[in-house]
Order: structure tokens, then sequence, then C-alpha cells
């Protein structure tokens, strides 16, 4: 059967991931990505910033299994990533909020793609 | 400042996902997608399927340096996740090859738009 090309311009989503490197290259841009998403409750703090800024007592609340050292390290990544902008507004108390990057709100319909794949995934 | 919601439909994307779960539902549409391209080469070895189906051997040379236990890990992880279809083409010697399922093919977007987001990655 001969090979058939997976239409959507398939070929070039991995490019700049060469298949014969001794490893995947973390600069593969699809690893990029990866690497920002990765981790439990990722996601889900990602989500708490769709209608907005938040203080960290507000994510905490919000989520309130996740603990103060898996939420710390969530925001790290974020902001290092540059999908969170972490801001301080002088005053007393000083109010320490985060917000979605430009960046960070070029990642929502990257999330909505997953979720749409996800969402039709079939029950195994 | 007045907590601004994000255009997009972007509160929809995390439907599905209860952030005050007390840990994170491996139903959520976007882990089920995380989960399918989690792991070191999951995004080389799909890859591979772009230009057709591929036999485990051409695999193997394709990506020299993936060991053949992580290679089949891969292989069965897509295979079980919908992704990848085995098929067994009768005759002597048999020849097992691999394709996209039509529900591999959906993900090609999704890659798409990941790679996307990481091309434009801030350098750090």
């Amino acid at each position: 059967m001969a090979h058939q090309t997976v239409g959507h311009g398939g070929v070039g989503v991995l490019s700049g991931c060469p298949a014969a490197a001794a490893e995947p290259d973390p600069s593969c841009p699809i690893e990029i990505t990866l690497a920002v998403l990765k981790g439990r409750w990722t996601p889900l703090v990602f989500g708490e910033f769709l209608s907005g800024e938040r203080t960290y007592s507000e994510l905490s609340r919000a989520l309130p299994a996740l603990s103060d050292k898996v939420l710390s390290e969530r925001l790290a990544q974020l902001t290092s990533a540059g999908v969170l902008e972490r801001r301080r507004t002088p005053g007393w108390p000083v109010r320490v909020t985060y917000e979605l990057t430009e960046r960070g709100r070029a990642l929502v319909p990257v999330l909505a793609a997953m979720r749409h794949w996800g969402a039709e995934a079939i029950p195994s």
C-alpha cells in the first residue's frame, strides 16, 4: 500500500524536531509547549486566569486541594515561561497579582484545540 | 483593577475539569490529550506517521536513538489511545504495520497549534 500523506501541512508539524537526534530536542516547538503545560494541576492553574488576574490567596481558595508548594511551583513555571506576569501593586499591604501575558492568552486557542480533541476521546 | 475576560471562549476551555476536585480529573479533556502525548519521544514517534503507514523496522531506522523498549511502549500507548491502528497483513512473512486512525489524523491540527505556539517561544 502506498504511503498516504496527511493533509493540513502535516509533515511540517514537527519541523525543528529532528527524528534522528540522539534524544528529543527540548528546542522542538512541540516540546516547548508540552514543557509549559507539564505537571499535575498546570492546566487547572492556567484555567484560573481565563477570567482575569488572580492573587495567590484567590488561587489557593479556588484550588483547595492544591498544596502551597505545588501552587508556588506552578506559578513559577508559568511565569518563567512567559505565560503569566507577576505584578506587585505598591501600597500597604503590598498586593501581588498574577495575570496572563499576551503570550499566555495565545495559549488559550491551543488548549481549546486540546480540549476539543480530548472531549471526543473514544471510551476505552 | 477589574477582572478581564479572555476572548476565544476562554472560560469554556476547561469545562469538564473541576478546579475544586481533590486532584486533577483524568477525564478532563485537556488531561486526556496531554496523557496521549505524554513521555519522551511521543511527538517524534507520532510524527513518523504523518507521511503514511510504517512498519516497526522503518520506525526503528528513522529513530535510531530510540530503544526498542521505548518504541514498543510508545506504539502501545498511541494504539491504545486510538491514535494508531496496528494491522497484520497475512502472508509470509506476516507484515505488521501501524498507521494513523481518523482520530490520529484529528490530532495533527492540535499538534500544529502546539507547534505554532512553541515556535514563538520567548528566548529565556
